[in-house]
């Protein structure tokens, strides 16, 4: 899906003089991937993905993300990173984007989610947490709290066809939400991934067959918020079966190698019911605006917004934050 | 645009212990390629793609292209090879889909011809033609003369709708060129590639910097039938300028090259302006189908059938073959 922009044969050519990375060997587009164009890259030096930023992402927010790739990287933790020029600048521009090179990562990301994924993702998602303790940057989450009325307003005039009474039930969950939501300061934040579904984490088996996080890519989403609503996205994004259910084992096996690296505050753990609501009714009305301001038709696949209320009812009838997993 | 069918990890790992080509490392989808689902795989033997076979290929003529594939490999053309299972089978089953991996080819395919590739593909093509010339198997053409008429039929309801008059012109055009076809057995005939287009043809640079070819790709419009017909396919998708001009200088460096390999015959040459209608007219009414039978904001995108109009014209007033470069 993911090749919205052509690269002439010339541009490539120049662009890549840019680099000191050898000869280009091969370049093929890459399906995954729905906000940009991506190609598949060897040189001589090996092999790398080039991305050319569209239209969604804001080109004065890609310093904050290639930084915080780099220095996640420099920190040991495996992730795509940016490859700088001859003067060592790693944002660049190819054919009128703008367009970054990273190192390339072995692995696949799990179709199906198996207990097995849960203890490697609560250990990468921590050791992410804390090598970005020392980064300098920061970014607002535009798809937090304060995000979340706004785009309930912008879905208000279609969003009745997709199910009878859903605006005034979101209006309700919403209004509980932010009211129940921890104020500024009383939780740890941090430099969160703030996106980690399924298709951004790459697995390889070790040894004994066991997979282990090979990678973690796309940070296109990555801002300044409280870490716990990382672990709050993963436990709506990896702990449910298809049929719905909740699955307290995954999210158990999540959240104890997550505290193996970084344990979670008293105040963390209590507002985590809560963190869940929040991240189920971003990725509800993410998909909700998709799917109202979409052709049925169009290039892009709509994602079913219903999955998301559903795993809000969840959320919204947890009593006690044992009862998922922490 | 090409990947429509998902693998699960268990169905892909069962798959790939038929092979002995040792763990799997990566697997992502890939952009290019409008009728299969293709994966870029890389296990620990090196890197291969993976191609399920979607609904507009007949798995009865897969044996066809994957025996062709392997033939002209085992003869030292740089295209595709297919790998095949312990069992010694290729073509397998994944997913519901009739299945194949295949060798990885490096090399970019030209975004826009320069007349440096016109001899190396030239040459290129005349290989295919030599070593296939002891290939047991044979495929109709299902999209030459005899399915040219069809065609135009399943395209009369809405063919008006793209260009007032087009059917009629289409009509007069069809009857002129199936009256001068060659008659069976007149020209050497041979398995031909017959979809020749620059996307399927892979360059890398000679020390020199000279473009050579380094990989065809894209077999599955092979089929048994005149061979020169095969350039003149070529002088369609390659010799003519964004513009529309022709360009006869490409013309000439892919007519040179072909014959340093396999000269032409006179009744070769002297077929070719009409050839190169055929040609024109095939890509046209496959085109007019696809224009007219898709929605406009389907996700296949749609390519002008207008464009090969015009080459049609231009081909049809051409007075001798040495005009196009014979």
């Amino acid at each position: 899906m993911a090749v919205y922009t052509e690269v002439s044969d010339e541009a490539l050519r120049a662009f890549l003089a840019e680099y000191e990375i050898g000869g280009l060997l091969a370049f093929r587009g890459i399906a995954e991937g729905v906000e940009n164009s991506n190609y598949a890259l060897r040189t001589e030096r090996g092999d790398f993905v080039l991305t050319l930023y569209e239209r969604r992402v804001d080109p004065a927010e890609l310093p904050y993300f290639l930084g915080l790739m780099d220095h996640l990287a420099r920190r040991g933790l495996a992730c795509p990173t940016p490859v700088p020029g001859r003067d060592g600048v790693a944002l660049r521009e190819l054919a009128g984007r703008p367009a970054a090179i990273c190192t390339f990562l072995e692995g696949v990301w799990p179709r199906r989610v198996r207990p097995e994924h849960l203890a490697p993702l609560g250990e990468a998602l921590a050791r992410l947490h804390a090598a970005s303790a020392d980064f300098a940057g920061s970014r607002p989450n535009a798809l937090g709290p304060s995000g979340w009325a706004p785009l309930l307003e912008a879905c208000r005039a279609r969003g009745e066809e997709v199910q009878p009474g859903l605006m005034a039930q979101l209006e309700a969950q919403l209004a509980a939400i932010l009211a129940a939501w921890p104020r500024p300061g009383a939780l740890p934040a941090g430099q969160i991934h703030a996106d980690l579904f399924p298709d951004n984490v790459f697995f390889l088996p070790d040894a004994a067959g066991r997979p282990q996080v090979s990678g973690v890519i796309d940070f296109y989403f990555a801002c300044t918020d409280l870490l716990a609503y990382d672990i709050a996205v993963c436990l709506n994004a990896w702990c449910f079966e298809p049929d719905g259910g909740f699955n307290l084992t995954k999210a158990r096996a999540l959240m104890g190698a997550y505290q193996t690296v970084r344990p979670l505050a008293a105040a963390e753990a209590a507002a985590l019911p809560v963190l869940c609501r929040g991240a189920a009714i971003r990725f509800l009305l993410t998909r909700l605006y998709d799917w109202t301001h979409t052709p049925a038709d169009a290039l892009v696949t709509r994602k079913d917004p219903l999955e998301y209320l559903r795993k809000l009812r969840f959320f919204a009838q947890v009593e006690s934050p044992g009862a998922i997993g922490a």
